[in-house]
């Protein structure tokens, strides 16, 4: 049968499950990428698990978030993440050495592998024929300790390139046409595979470009081809050896099917404030800017900061306006700088900035009050340029330079130049002088965790008990979501790698109470929420589910659940359960004691539990949905302990 | 009579007073600096003084402090300055042009010229034969209005330079020398003037780093002659006309005198935490480091970071150190760029910050709990890094890139290569692209200010009553410092520009009931204060002056005051009184009423007045020490009621 890249890529990973849409699979992973505003997380779920020494083919621990180090928890962080690093045998890449998306790309990148990242952007390498995807903390920790992680089967969408680009419209605006088509929804299910003659005019980074945004789709991750232009791309990197081609089979089918002329793609621009609010140029021309931002892995490229340094070069931005250039990498920047793009861009009034994702992720170059910022960055989403109410658009690197010059929304085609081309550079940065390469075993066993004030170990959570006498702590009507169960944002993301501090926001603004009265409950046997409908929606916060697990929650008890809540509270231990009969909501009150005998025996046999309301003397009926892998992690105490017991039998 | 540079500076702009040290002098300013930390109170000041255009020849505003925008208030207050500047005739420095001292001594620095700044580092332009002089917000608003600035004729120390620094002993170590021998509070009531033989070896920007670090010194200014070099400086920026030339005379002497020999010194390092705790490299050689940071007004040249490249090319930095490289300004950092130093440091490993002061005033690059960093900034008090109990160390260049290389303070003796020799650079980004030329008057006139939310005009303040009934709102006791009258730090700093929100906190751990009860009197005639001895020590925020004041305070009464308080009560029309009799403060408790009659007649008349308890129905006599100037100043409610109705006499 005829494969194409997505297929075949699944097929060689494939542990456990059918390659058919819909169907769980599950799928080995040979690397992962953890970067430090979620990696101090995964760092101590893998000391909980007693993780012994990665088992992945690579991973790498990047530093790129939280460059800003206005008192010591970023460093701190940094220090822990690096002596994890070196203690689970991962690689480190040092703040200052960019992005983890261009990096891994550049350093560690393989085809015909697959790759799980705690980041949402991780598809960008996709571009080089990976199977590549974000996930939660967790799962990412998983996969470092050698489990695979379980999927649902994707649609495989194939989008035909055909054409080529013309002249001033770029990989972003293919991206960006697949947002105005589609939206930000219509990538959901799906895998994008890209195929088709047009792919012999996009480079390496061109496709990285397509792939990171692939995210803003919806997708499960974008795939593209192993080609020529891969190992032209890794000849660069003095890695040849690394390549191997991998392209779809002939007569290749896919689920769905769309197309793509190059040649017909004009410069296109998101308005705010969403990446699916697609135009053409033509419709916002001349809207005034105060910011022009260049950078982030949606633009990381070599040539994507060239092409603007030739644009503005020997000439000055527009009066008031702020150009702030962002490196994505040290290697890029290098490069750059020794190609003297970076004196243009200084020299035209550039505001160059250290190497990261910087104000991509609100760190950073927030627009003033009621000002209009024109950005290069994946995302427009509201305030997420620490602006409260911010007015962001998106577009591809050559309208953002034009418009740095004029100071209003401009189409660079009516700039009265010609299209720069920007020829091959000799890469002679290639080098891993900030990206530490993982210890020896031996040596890595003999490192101790290096652990500031703020960055405090999991404690160790027992597994589920055989009796359960917990009374309702806390009884919440329908939607209640995990920002209500526990709030992120600066007041409460500092705390992210101390549970013990974190959870003293849980429930903040629903019961202030309810944070002293769970600990109470923690060492005589724990507590159970009882909820309505769509029980924690939104964010998919892993700390809503860890937060309150540690002040003692056992179980949740509701009418329905947010499907990814639901798994977190399954893969930190907490029985979910919804009621058999939705009536039963309205007998329990707060105080009411809930008990379960032969609770263990009751969970491996079926799929309902009895529970008994101690007070009333009367029992009622629970259900759950899990699958006997889900029992067995539940059983466990949650995924920490279920993997911890499997490193145990492997040694 | 023979004079040296200071005393001619001093000549040429005595407005009032008599050269002889000790005696109050006032002196016309021709430049002024600000900042924007700074910057936008003294703005808000000139908009309150009802200001048309500046009076100085050069004022200009530099954006450097806050350039970390992770949301709207910075860049708000960037937009407000950039309006004001507009609007009052400055020159606007524009985000990512560089740290104000070496971006106006590039471009707006004169020799023989006076130059009052709001920020502490101003007199590193002394080293353009200038007389550069920190002072307070209001002062620096009044220079820009027209007025002098009054001064206590400070001594003048002498300090001949002779011999040839050796290689790898950097300006740096001249200051950290001075330092070495007076600590941080020998340049107090002292200008510090450098000639003799030794200068020829030094060139302007070497100059500029003993200047700017004779803040440190606690003295007044720094002075260095304008010779050849400063020639030479000129005319490397297009700007040769500027330059005269400004010499001690021949016979000229100086009130204290010392000597440093150039050829004798060798590397210096301040230990923490203070710029005065200096000791040769060989007692510190060997300690481990985190962290080396280059960069800083106090080594700000382009040979300070092409040197470090020259040390550091073709090597890799040490394991896990972070090597943080701050350009100070654009028109440097471009001049590095095209001579390949920033290449240089980035292979190395180098992390590179965008230009600004960065986290040499703790904004950003926090060094890690518990580790050792070495930088070559001006100061290393604890906890100016950002981090807690930081242990910062300070030196020149050729030290922090050496170290950079090994890990540990290293003697850059020691290294195996020749000292690097820089050659000079061929200039050619002398521009004023990020430096906006000040609008003509008529044009200046039309300008609108652009407050974001948090940026509050200053209320309208009325002058000094004749009749003054007000009750004793607060009662403290001996040595209330201003930080207990109004903290800094992160909560309140924010709210700087932004007068009704700031006076929110006022004596917030005193007594949390002041600041409704102040409010509750401001309509009602306002209120006192009565206090012990040494009333407003510590910090000389002007602020612990004008938020009480705006809470309606009029008068407070005292044992004693803290000088730069006690200044500050009156430089915003508050009485500031003592006790004729001490023990009358026994008398006075919180709710007293104390009536002042005939009070504007009373001040004009002595250096006492008559307060009546009204409870008590008595009489008791206080006391002020009010020169004509400042009771006149008191009378009109404060500087900016004084200022405002001069700018409507002139006008």
């Amino acid at each position: 049968m005829a494969l194409n890249v997505t297929q075949k890529l699944i097929k060689d990973h494939l542990v456990s499950g059918k390659i058919e849409p819909g169907e769980e699979i599950s799928l080995k992973i040979d690397q992962t990428l953890t970067q430090d505003a979620t990696g101090t997380m995964v760092m101590l779920e893998l000391e909980a698990m007693g993780l012994d020494y990665a088992k992945t083919e690579a991973s790498a621990q990047y530093v790129d978030h939280n460059l800003i180090q206005v008192d010591s928890k970023n460093p701190d962080d940094h220090l822990f993440l690096e002596s994890s690093a070196k203690r689970f045998g991962l690689h480190y890449s040092r703040p200052g050495n960019g992005v983890s998306h261009p990096v891994h790309m550049q350093r560690l990148a393989k085809p015909g592998k697959t790759l799980l990242g705690s980041d949402s952007h991780t598809p960008a390498n996709g571009s080089m024929g990976m199977f590549a995807m974000g996930a939660g903390g967790i799962d990412v920790a998983m996969a470092i300790a050698g489990e695979p992680i379980y999927i649902t089967m994707p649609q495989v969408f194939g989008v035909k390139l055909t054409g080529e680009l013309p002249d001033w419209v770029s990989a972003k605006d293919v991206i960006l046409e697949l947002l105005r088509r589609y939206d930000v929804k219509g990538g959901v299910g799906k895998v994008i595979e890209y195929y088709g003659p047009g792919l012999d005019n996009l480079s390496a980074m061109d496709r990285h470009v397509i792939a990171n945004m692939g995210a803003e789709l919806g997708a499960t991750t974008t795939v593209f081809p192993s080609d020529k232009e891969i190992k032209n791309f890794l000849t660069q990197q003095n890695r040849a050896d690394d390549w191997v081609e991998l392209v779809a089979d002939k007569d290749a089918t896919y689920d769905l099917h769309d197309e793509i002329n190059l040649s017909e793609l004009e410069p296109l621009v998101a308005k705010p404030s969403s990446p699916g609010n697609v135009v053409p140029i033509s419709e916002v021309e001349g809207t005034p800017i105060y910011q022009s931002y260049i950078g982030s892995s949606a633009n990381p490229g070599y040539k994507d900061f060239a092409i603007a340094a030739e644009i503005v070069k020997d000439k000055t931005i527009a009066p008031g306006l702020s150009f702030d250039v962002n490196p994505t990498s040290r290697q890029m920047l290098t490069n750059l700088v020794k190609e003297m793009h970076i004196a243009s861009l200084l020299q035209a009034g550039g505001r160059l900035h250290q190497a990261g994702c910087n104000g991509c992720i609100g760190m950073g170059q927030a627009p003033a009050t009621g000002r209009n910022s024109l950005r290069t960055t994946p995302r427009n989403f509201p305030g997420r340029s620490g602006t409260k109410e911010d007015s962001v658009f998106l577009s591809g690197t050559e309208v953002a330079a034009a418009s740095a010059l004029t100071g209003k929304i401009t189409d660079p085609r009516k700039l009265d130049i010609p299209y720069p081309k920007i020829k091959d550079v000799k890469n002679t940065n290639a080098d891993d002088d900030l990206l530490d390469a993982p210890l020896p075993y031996e040596e890595a066993k003999q490192v101790e965790l290096i652990k500031g004030s703020n960055i405090v170990s999991i404690p160790e959570m027992g597994e589920l008990p055989d009796t359960l006498e917990i009374p309702v702590l806390l009884k919440v009507g329908d939607n209640v979501s995990t920002d209500e169960i526990l709030a992120g944002g600066a007041r409460v993301l500092p705390f992210r790698s101390n549970l013990p501090e974190i959870s003293k926001f849980t429930f903040e603004a629903v019961d202030s109470t309810y944070v002293e009265r769970g600990l109470n409950t923690k060492e005589k046997g724990g507590h159970a929420i009882v909820g309505g409908f769509n029980y924690g929606q939104g964010s998919s916060r892993e700390h809503a589910a860890l937060a309150p697990k540690y002040l003692g929650l056992h179980a949740v008890l509701v009418k329905d659940f947010a499907r990814i809540h639901w798994q977190n509270l399954i893969n930190f231990g907490i029985l979910p359960l919804t009621f058999a009969n939705e009536e039963d909501y309205d007998k329990l009150k707060e105080g009411e004691v809930l008990a379960f005998n032969d609770l263990r025996n009751q969970l491996q046999q079926g799929d309902s539990l009895t529970a008994k309301l101690q007070d009333k003397q009367e029992e009622i009926k629970v259900e759950h949905n899990l699958t006997p892998r889900q029992k067995d992690i539940v059983l466990h105490g949650g995924l920490i302990n279920w993997t911890k017991a499997r490193q145990q039998q492997k040694n």
